[in-house]
């Protein structure tokens, strides 16, 4: 398929001018690279959305884990209501190239922010807000005065470990507040249980977020029974969408990783057995070996600087069975080829499934979107680096 | 000093305009943002330069660990003789900002990237590339004949654990394969023992980085009685550049995190006690507090995207006394405030002593660069996530 005499100018102008589809192969990559399958990919967001369907729920997928407004759009066509984000900065790119139904899953703090924010409503007038305290409420709501707009402001619940108000009387207090505030808008519940998604064991991590999303059902009645509308309850992740979409009253689920996943989800146990394997490895790092210092060693060109290493477990590859890879540093890791299945020699690719995807991405500026082994789009992470 | 009545707008364009000269001060900064203290930073620069000066080595800086033209412009100023670059990608960038001097610390290996050191080389003629097998230097030669350019190799020696030709009788014959193949020019060894960069405790890595070099002095004799002149023995860290300065022989050292330090840094122990404390502190990360789930605890909005976590300690606040970091994810950090100094609320900035630097800096597009509290510089980390 591909043409080896090429030279690295035009493949790298084939790379950049976008039209790139099955000219350029695998193997023409500069590594460390950043892959996705695309048939596992559709596959992963097909079977999300049929499931949330079947379960009559909305599904936002979490723009933090790809970073990428083709893939923000590309879920959208495919059904889904919009696209969450971690930060407002994060927003502002994807508002940037179009994507609508922005939810910002973390508080918006500061006047330069509150500003910012009122910004991005401006674009993209559907975007949700979350809030933990009064004192932001009050905030949000004089800026809006001020600048003759309306916010969407959702209220973020303290049923994970990190950010959101008590569930039960605070929480009530935080929505009435909103709704008696001028120009903001009550727009529900954010409930997200960060510690449940990744319990080891499907029967421990669906008691675990049961025991969380219990809380946020009976905040969201008690809302209710006090006049208000609740027309959103959102949370849930890649590993607990299949007991989340089974409570009645969530109205919507935001998981991020499934599009891709890696190995630290992988290892947290499925329904059936040891490994979660309900949606496929889509996401890769394509190494080039660059050193042999004896037989049973190989160092590739991939180390800190090319695999997040925020979890305790590293890349696996995906190219030879048996191979081991170790940290080397920044810039290198090194390949344990004892086992290996087949050689490995200076200037072989190896490709490993990825650690931990989210911070892995954010690693890069590129995906590059492979069928088979061509690539087939190339698509930007314009929102890398925005954890503002 | 602060006009606090800005908008966001007036202050994103100072920022994006270059002459931001003491207009904007640190509180008025996007958070996470990326610091650097002025002051510290130059102090450090002058140290290390002062030492290398009086030992009579040149100074090549690792532009690995700050991936900013503007840094590596600043070190030549001040006297290195260059910046070395672990890969190539990161080489381009440098060379199309003016940054000549460059050496390459990693081998570069395959058709598409021995095509792309030839075109840095014809920007950068004086660049050093780094071989470690006999097949590289023969590919090089050939590209160099093609494209009637000369390349400048040096041998890359198995000293440290991840790169290099053994030390001995290898390494003369791949000096002497570059010596005697044409378009290609041998330019002497690089000795990076990199294992020996943080070992705990000064005298206990002088022992290790002495072994280490040992091996290279053996083969750079080796070598130069076999004829051959070797105008060049480069390596050393920021960890041993008091140690590495010591030997004869040795020409050019390549530290690069002395001019920011970090927390791991600092743990390895220093000539008189149990932190390294010869180079200041220059790099942090400004963060906010977001959400204040109670009087004890305060979340900030930076984790796995703000800081590198690839070393096992955690980012220290340079704010407050008695807070302690704990990593809550991709987004996230947890404050325990229970012996703080002074409390922090929702909408509090707390800065923080980064983990490690060259991971974190990578992270990050701009350095905000501070005199005292105001902004005098803002640098472009334009290498970032050039691991290619």
């Amino acid at each position: 398929l591909s043409d080896h005499a090429r030279s690295w100018l035009e493949v790298a102008r084939i790379l950049d001018g976008g039209d790139v589809n099955g000219i350029i192969c695998r193997e023409e990559l500069p590594t460390p690279a950043l892959l996705l399958d695309l048939d596992a990919f559709e596959f992963n967001v097909q079977k999300m959305m049929s499931h949330v369907c079947e379960h009559n729920k909305t599904l936002r997928p979490h723009g933090k884990a790809h970073k990428s407004p083709e893939i923000a759009k590309y879920l959208i066509t495919a059904g889904a209501v919009g696209a969450c984000v971690a930060k407002l900065s994060e927003a502002e790119v994807f508002a940037e190239h179009g994507v609508g139904g922005l939810l910002v899953t973390t508080p918006v703090i500061g006047k330069y922010k509150i500003e910012r924010a009122l910004s991005l409503a401006k674009i993209q007038p559907d975007t949700i807000l979350c809030v933990d305290n009064a004192q932001n409420v009050l905030d949000f709501s004089d800026a809006a005065v001020t600048r003759r707009l309306f916010l969407n402001l959702a209220i973020d619940l303290w049923i994970g470990r990190r950010t959101g108000v008590e569930p039960g009387a605070p929480s009530l207090a935080l929505a009435q507040l909103i709704d008696s505030s001028p120009n903001v808008r009550f727009a529900g519940i954010q409930a997200y249980a960060g510690h449940a998604s990744q319990v080891v064991g499907w029967e421990e991590r669906r008691k675990t977020s049961r025991e969380s999303m219990r809380q946020a059902l009976d905040t969201k009645q008690l809302i209710e029974k006090n006049g208000m509308n609740v027309p959103l309850l959102t949370g849930g992740s890649t590993g607990t969408y299949d007991i989340d979409s089974q409570i009645e009253g969530m109205t919507e689920l935001q998981p991020g990783s499934f599009i891709f996943m890696d190995v630290a989800y992988r290892r947290i146990g499925g329904k059936d057995g040891p490994v979660y394997q309900d949606f496929r490895n889509a996401l890769s790092v394509l190494t080039t070996v660059i050193s042999k210092p004896s037989r049973d060693i190989a160092v590739v060109d991939a180390g800190f600087k090319a695999f997040s290493t925020d979890q305790p477990v590293t890349p696996e590859s995906k190219s030879a069975e048996g191979v081991v890879y170790r940290w080397a540093g920044d810039e290198h890791g090194i390949l344990d080829l004892s086992q290996a299945s087949q050689p490995l020699n200076v200037g072989s690719t190896v490709e490993f499934v990825i650690p931990h995807c989210d911070p892995t991405v954010n690693l890069y500026d590129r995906i590059f979107c492979l069928r088979g082994d061509t690539v087939e789009q190339v698509w930007s992470v314009a929102a890398r680096g925005k954890c503002q």
